[in-house]
Formats: structure tokens, sequence, C-alpha cells
């Protein structure tokens, strides 16, 4: 799995993903905001991934003004909760650096790096415990794009679904397209190929006849913010699919990491939902361009973390694996 | 509203859509042939414009190899049944000429004209049945095209809509893009512009966000075919779309003129799915392209036609409807 980032000691190096699958650009960037910049124009995206990215993107401000650019960082994305969690933790990593006299360039290395290395080991763990999702042959349907592009790992949902498949467990992929920006068409697919794993893609609005039809076993997404009640928020079209599974018996499944949970957003309706510029989806006709929606927590059958697969009720069972990883 | 098709007694004129909104570009079609390609590639389309399209069709082919055309119209696409329903009727038009030694080219021509003629008054009366289903300053959804391109009329669904309009009974209308075409985004954003009503373009996938926020009161759609027990026929997406409103307790209304509801299909399963070119949908991923979907009769609220607006129980309603109108 190409990873979308890496960093040099003083150059964050960023696999522009916007230009895929076409093109393989990096882009260099020596300051917080060419970081801030990738990340709001989406050249870099994905919850986690963009969490890793903006840890980086704080080492690069450890010599400037640090605070400017933590409010920069925090303020590009208003839904997945991973960047502000990282961001908010760069703030505490600095000034304990400071406090003691160490030099916070260093520390905050190590400590992105140590943050890069943790979203690795929790890609890992995820996809060993979704495997208990699948059956022989299963065919899944995933929305967007959540392998190792989005996380700088192996991924969460599409990470899942190649182990699953290196296990047989997967028959044949379906990926929604997932308009305006095509991540399931251009970074799914493009990551479903290198990967030997047979899929199709359809248009977002297929799901339902697909559905219908008996094709599609589960479904298995990723996750932008994880409420404490376990309604989630992701890529737009996600709650569509969760109430067409339901009307077929098709249990939906996120797959995220528990930096992605939020305790202090109590439910769905208290998550931000990114509004992006209409020319995204139109050429000049006026448009809504709505980045994310909620899926209530009725709607999921499971939600795994690495810290296993958490079920209903979510009030508890998320609370439990939050505060056991923070012990550990 | 424009016409997508004029004849000037020799030519068959299509206005070519899959140029618009960017270029009006008319084509020129003297040979049946001609007129069965512009079909196959969506240069007219929708279920009542291809019906009126390939009984010009028909005239054009009346001095040459007759049942060879309308043999090949006819294949052109499989769904709409108001395609194979024109070129049956031109068939039995032609042989009663021949048979009586009139000129079957101008029996034919008089036929069709009287064909577009009557689509114009259904388009008429259905816009004027479906206002009741309206409230003042209702926010609607469509999907796809149904306007006056989709039908050579006034329209179905978008006629119908833009007939509360002006009554004062729509707020806004939402316009589904419709992928992979965009009809919603290309062809009812341009519409809807030049009728100067106000929409907005959302991503197919944003339907379930705007109905969970309460920004949608109804939604209406034309359709493809209706078969006998009122499941229905019509652009991917559609039955997504009833799934989403049923859980929002949101209507959904079918707008259609008579000439889509056949009989002889007992239900959605009897109706053929064209499958279009994986190329509509990704740049060279494998790809399933689903051109449309079957809608089950119990997620429908009403089906308006020039007959009036026909509710549930459809295995009783349709028919009738159908029947009245053959004897008058």
């Amino acid at each position: 799995m190409a990873s979308p980032l890496r960093f040099t000691g003083d150059t964050l190096e960023l696999l522009d993903q916007t230009r895929l699958p076409g093109e393989e650009v990096w882009l260099r960037c020596e300051r917080p905001e060419q970081v801030a910049d990738a990340i709001r124009r989406l050249a870099v995206r994905g919850a986690p991934a963009i969490g890793v990215t903006a840890a980086y993107g704080l080492v690069l401000a450890a010599d400037g003004s640090f605070e400017e650019a933590a409010r920069l960082l925090a303020s590009t994305r208003p839904t997945a909760v991973n960047l502000s969690w990282a961001v908010e933790q760069g703030r505490q990593v600095y000034a304990r650096a400071r406090d003691s006299g160490e030099d916070p360039a260093a520390v905050l290395r190590a400590w992105a790096d140590g943050l890069a290395r943790r979203q690795e080991e929790a890609d890992r763990l995820m996809a060993e415990h979704a495997a208990a999702l699948f059956a022989a042959g299963s065919r899944v349907y995933t929305h967007c794009n959540t392998g190792g592009l989005a996380t700088a790992g192996s991924g969460t949902a599409l990470g899942a679904i190649e182990h699953a498949w290196g296990r047989g467990l997967v028959g044949e992929v379906w990926v929604g397209e997932t308009r305006p920006l095509l991540q399931g068409a251009r970074l799914t697919a493009w990551e479903l190929e290198q990967a030997g794993i047979p899929f199709r893609v359809v248009t977002d609005s297929s799901a339902a006849a697909l559905m219908a039809r008996g094709e599609v076993d589960l479904v298995v997404v990723g996750a932008d913010r994880i409420a404490r009640n376990g309604d989630v928020a992701n890529k737009i079209g996600t709650y569509g699919l969760a109430v067409l599974a339901e009307r077929h018996d098709i249990p939906l499944h996120v797959v995220a990491p528990l930096s992605t949970v939020d305790l202090d957003t109590l439910s769905g309706a208290d998550i931000p939902i990114e509004e992006r510029d209409p020319s995204e989806v139109t050429g000049g006709s006026p448009a809504l361009n709505l980045a994310f929606d909620v899926t209530p927590h009725d709607l999921v059958a499971s939600i795994v973390t690495e810290a296993g697969v958490i079920e209903p009720p979510y009030e508890s069972s998320l609370e439990r694996a939050v505060r056991s990883q923070s012990l550990a």
C-alpha cells in the first residue's frame, strides 16, 4: 500500500491525491501553511491521514509561530476529529518540551513519528478484528477511500477488506464512485487494482439496485467522527447506504481507529458538517456540496477499532474502549 | 420549454442533448438508422421523447425497408416501453395504409404528428393534476431530467414542478445530478434556469442528508416503464430515493403518461434493465453501469397520468385508467 506522506526532517512530502490515478505528483511542504493548504484542498485526505499530516505540520512549525500554525491546521477541515485531536496533542507536547527546556522540534518529530507508527499498528489490528465480519467470498460494498492513502498505514475499511481478501473472505468489492470528487472511482479503484482484488465501480445511486438484486453481503465504511452515542459522521452518502442496507437486511460496519471517537460529541447532531465549494459539484449552477452526513447509531451493526469489534449499546461500549486505550 | 425535436417533412432534427448545456447542436437525421443511433447514444432521451422520436423515425422509413427500420428502432433501448409502444402502433398504421392503398409516408406523418400532439396534451393534463400534490412553497426533490427535453411537450415530473411553481406551490427544487451522465446537473438545471425557478444541484448521495435535515417535502420523478402492479422502472437511483423518502415520511410521486404503463408487464421483476457501457462511469476501471432500477409499488404514493392522480391499489387503478383512455 502506497503511503501518501513522507517526512524528511525539514520537508513533508505529500502525494497529491487530487491528481491520482493519472499522475503521481509529490508536494513538498516546508512550512505549515503549505500543509494546511494541502489538507484544505484535499491533496491529502482521510481522517487518520490528515491527523498524521497535521502532526508533521506542527513539526515544521516548531521553530516559528507555533500556536498560529496550530490554529491554522486545526481550522482546515471541521468534521474529522482526528485533525483537532492531533493538533491538541501536539500543543501539549510542544508546551511540555518548551517548559522542560528540550528542543521542541525534536520532541514534536518523535511524537509525530510515534503517532504515525501507532496509526499503522491500529490499522493492522482493525484489519485483524474485522476479519470476523466476513464470510468466505463475501461481496462487500464500500464508499469513498479508506485505504493506505487515507491513513498513512494500511487503511481502515479498505485495509480490512484487503486483509479479508488475503484470507479468502472476499469475492468481489463494489466501489461507490463517491461524487463529487470520486475518491472511490479514483483512489479506491487504484488501490484495489494494485492489490489484485476483483472490484467493480458503480455510481453511488446504484447501491440500492445492487442490494435489491442480492449482490451485496455487507457494507464496510470508514468514519470521520464517531459521537459518544455511536452516531457516525462519514463521507456524504454513507447515511443513505445505511438506510438501504437496513432495508435489505445487510449489515453496515464502520472501521475506524479510536482517535476518530469523540466522547465530547454526544450525538451526531453536534458534529459540524463541512460544506465545500459548489464548483466541486457543477460547472456553474447553484449547488449544495455537503461533504459528510451522519449515520445514526441504530443503523451501525458494529464499529471495528484497534481495541476490537465494538457493538451496541455504543453509549457504554465506546467509552469503555476509549478509556481502556488511554490507560494502555 | 425548448422542444428537443422538429420534423421538416424529410428530415428529423434532434437537439443533441449530450452537448447541453454547453452547446446547442442540432442533428439532422434523414434515415431511420441515424435516428436509431441518436436514441442509442442518448442524443435524445426521456421515455416519451424517444417514443415520439421513433415515430418520426418510422416516417423516414416509409419508403424503404420499413420492418427492418421498425426492428432497429425498437431495439435501441430496452427499458422505456414508450419506444416499443410507438413502434408497434407505427407498424399497424403502416400496414393499414398499405392495405388501403394510401401513401404510407403521409399517413405515418399524420400519425406521428398526432402522437406528438397527444403527448403535449398529456403533459399539460399531468401538470394540472399533479398540482394537487404540492402545498405552498413545497421543497421538491427530483432526479434525472423529465422536462420538455424528455417528452417533446412540457415534461412529466419537471413539467408538473414548473406548473406548480407558476401557482406559487414551489419554494425550491433540489436537483439530483444523476450520474453517470448528469441529466440532472446538465439538463434539469438548464431547464429550471430558463424557467427562473430557484434550484440547487446536489450529488445523488446527498438526498438522504437533505431529507434528514427536513429540507425535502416531496419527491417527484418520471418513469420509463410502469408495470401492471404499479412497480416503476426509472433512472438508476430512483429506488434508493424511494426507500429514503419512506424512512423520512416524505411522499414519492411518479408523473408519467399512460403510454408508460405496460399492462403486459406484470411486475418490476419482468422489466428488462438496460446495462450501458462501463466507460460512461469510469475512465478504465471495471464498472457496472445499470441505467435503471425498479421501485416497488408500495413505495410510490401516487402515479400522476393524463387521466388523473392514480393511487393504490395500482393493480386495479392502473388498468382502469388505461382502459378508459383506450375507449376515449
